[in-house]
C-alpha cells in the first residue's frame, strides 16, 4: 500500500517573462513571493496553498490543439476581478458573456469565471477591497 | 468590495486524445468520470474536489520554453506511484534520483514527487492498494 494525491499546481515561465509572471500570480492569489526568487540554479517559489477545495476539470478542446493545463479564478463580481488582474499585468484575450480569457504576463492563458462550487467558494475566496 | 480565489485546474486535451487522458486523469486522481462524457458541444467534465489544500508553485524554466501549467503528484512511495500511472496509460520521459517527469496518454506533462507539505499530505493523500 502505498499513498498519492495531486498536491502541487506549477506556472512554468521561461527566464525572459518569469519575474513578471511571478510578480502576476502571487499578487493575484493574494499572497507574497518568497525573499530569494527563483534562479537557474534554484528555479522554484513556492507562493503558498490554495483556498478551499480546487476542483479538477477537464476540458475537450478543439482537434489538433496542444494538450495543456489552465487555472480558473472564480468570483462573485467578474468585472470587478477582470479589472484587479488587468491592473497586475494581464491582458483581455477574449470577453464573453459569462466569463472571460486572459494571458498573464508571460503569455499564459487562464479564466475569470462565476463561482463554480458555492460551498468551497464561500470556505475559500478571498475578499479584496 | 468583491471576492476571487483560484478554484479550478483544468486539464485540456484536443478530441483525439480526450477520452484516454479523461480516463488517466479521473483514475489517476481516484474519482469516477460522470455518467456523460464532453462533447464538442458540452466540452467539461468535473472530475471532483482535489483533497487536501494544494501546493501553488513557480518554476523558472530554460530561455525560450512556452509558458505551462503543470501538475505534481506527491507521493510517500515513488516507485509504487509511478508503476501505478504507468498501468493507467502514462509514459515515463524522465527518472532523476528523486523524483519522475511522465507524460499523460495525450503527451502532457506531469511530474511525480516526494510528499511537499506533510500536513496536507497526511490530510488528503488517497492510499492505493
Amino acid at each position: 500500500m502505498h499513498r498519492s494525491r495531486i498536491g502541487v499546481v506549477l506556472v512554468d515561465h521561461p527566464s525572459e517573462t518569469y519575474e513578471a509572471a511571478a510578480d502576476f500570480w502571487a499578487a493575484a492569489h493574494g499572497s507574497s513571493r518568497p525573499e530569494k526568487h527563483a534562479t537557474a540554479e534554484s528555479p522554484y517559489e513556492d507562493l503558498g496553498h490554495l483556498s478551499g477545495a480546487v476542483e479538477l476539470a477537464m476540458q475537450r478542446t478543439g482537434a489538433g490543439t496542444p494538450p495543456r493545463v489552465h487555472l480558473d479564478i472564480e468570483t462573485d463580481d467578474i468585472e470587478a476581478e477582470l479589472a484587479r488582474v488587468l491592473a497586475l499585468g494581464a491582458t483581455l484575450a477574449e470577453r464573453h458573456e459569462e466569463y472571460a480569457i486572459l494571458h498573464d504576463p508571460g503569455g499564459l492563458v487562464f479564466c475569470i469565471v462565476p463561482v463554480q462550487s458555492r460551498a468551497e467558494f464561500e470556505a475559500g475566496a478571498t475578499t479584496w477591497s
